[in-house]
């Protein structure tokens, strides 16, 4: 019999999960459409139901000791998802009492960037760091921060939101109501709407002038800077500069040992990074000047179902 | 026989002692002048015969179990303090090893913000919180960050440095070599140059026209405010509302349940935190609204000596 955790990770789209051993090896993998069903308690039984499926086709005898999910707006304090923004069911979910009532294991939540952060210290490069910090960058940006060896969770559950350090007072409309979000810069979402910023200000040619912005993409810029594109590669300048100002600022507060990147964007590389490097060692307070290492994530394709099944790892080993 | 921390208090004038017993109460209290002696080690021998005095003066016969220091980059991890810029003596003091080797007892050395965010949590007003923060608000703004009930001290022992993030990029010359630094706004210091700028802005009539700048104090600016010269009020508004606006982004990333203000500055009382609370509340993400208490430490005048003595009765309750 194989002692297993299953890591669920809910996105707006699918939801994937996968039953991992505590080396973080996969026992098998499923996943179903996160939104068909209009009733939570619907979808949760699908959720079940392919759980179930998956593990009968396992030739090893699987014994679930607990359940860890990631989920937008996942509550760890409480085990509830509250009032995600990009999921059909509203209010406050409460997931863990739920999935915990009907697999009879413990149930830990939270969000999948803070998923990402346990997943980096159980499974990835952070194994040996008690102070370091994930960031996700994707449509937006998401960031999941350990310190004293545990995840900074705050008072409430919700720490931990660096993509909603408001850094330039007055700018660029966020989704969450407010202007200038580090997010509305710092993510593919925020690299588009640079993009454009930069085609108004500047005469020089450049390839991304024949795309309109509803089929602009962060990869195309990201191309485009590879070809020579100078304009492209001005774009990744601008936001490798407001993430390296932004960790600059966030490293003060918590002097993590390692910032490790995540999610689509950060496939840019060293066209992001360079930047980001020298701007935050340019912008650092002295006492952590040289400390810091920026590093890719080492968790790969399945690191959000590894950084939820760390959830219960993280307990037991 | 009674069980005594001695809590340190090392400032750039003077520094303060008192014994400490588990309830907060002190049983005898000294101080010398911090910078007379030339080299490190005699000005711990002038402390150590303060303290002995001390100890001898007590009619109660006290036992020390640990020995707790506040000072300027005082490192907690390492017992050292690091290259503080207002102390005269240079480079890495081995300040723990030294006294522990001198009066046989465990030590423990942080900065005084930290020792003060420790004491509100043993003696004062965060006895049950465990996420918190505290900010002290002198010649310079100082924090102490409390996350899953233990300080957050980062991987180096330096993190929770609030005062040194950049509000203002390209702001006002601070005194770590950096521009816009929070404190070169919010904190005495900070309320003389804004007074200055605010005189230069506006032509209304003000009784600190009367004053020249190196004679100037954030108090003066206080009373003036207080007898409702305008623009000493307009001086307050705006220190207010920068700390409310740097607030909610620090509360972004560690979502602290209260934060408590300290020190002179915080004597201003709700001229400065009138708009810090509404600043907060107005800039800071919807997760976090009306969650955040702001209050006034409860330690008195006692505590630095009280913040450095929970640094041993923290790891003994």
């Amino acid at each position: 019999m194989k002692d297993i955790t299953i890591g669920i990770d809910i996105g707006g789209t699918n939801t994937v999960f996968g039953f991992i051993d505590s080396e973080g090896k996969s026992w098998g993998e499923g996943s179903i459409p996160t939104q068909t069903q209009e009733r939570f308690e619907d979808y949760l039984k699908d959720l079940y139901k392919a759980i179930d499926q998956t593990i009968k086709k396992s030739e090893e005898d699987l014994h679930i000791i607990g359940v860890g999910i990631g989920a937008p707006n996942g509550n760890y304090r409480t085990g509830t998802i509250d009032n995600a923004a990009n999921l059909r069911w509203k209010g406050i979910l409460d997931l863990a009492k739920l999935v915990s009532e009907e697999l009879k294991v413990p149930v830990k939540v939270t969000n999948d960037a803070n998923a990402a952060a346990l997943g980096e210290r159980i499974f990835g490069g952070a194994k040996d760091m008690s102070d370091f910090m994930v960031i996700t960058l994707g449509t937006g940006l998401g960031s999941g921060i350990v310190v004293n060896g545990d995840l900074l969770y705050g008072h409430d559950g919700f720490a931990g939101e660096v993509g909603h350090i408001i850094v330039r007072p007055g700018g660029r409309e966020c989704g969450c109501g407010r202007r200038g979000c580090l997010e509305t810069y710092v993510s593919a979402t925020g690299v588009k709407r640079t993009a454009y910023k930069m085609l108004a200000k500047h005469l020089g040619d450049s390839s991304l002038r024949d795309v309109p912005f509803n089929q602009l993409t962060a990869k195309m810029v990201a191309d485009a800077a590879n070809k020579q594109d100078l304009l492209a590669k001005e774009i990744f300048a601008y936001t490798g500069k407001m993430l390296g100002e932004a960790l600059a600022n966030v490293a003060t507060i918590t002097s993590p040992k390692a910032i490790f990147f995540f999610g689509g964007l950060a496939k840019a590389g060293d066209l992001l990074f360079d930047p980001v490097r020298e701007t935050l060692e340019k912008n650092i307070l002295f006492l952590y000047k040289g400390k810091i290492s920026l590093l890719a994530s080492e968790l790969g394709d399945d690191a959000a179902i590894l950084g939820a099944s760390a959830l219960i790892w993280n307990e037991q080993l």
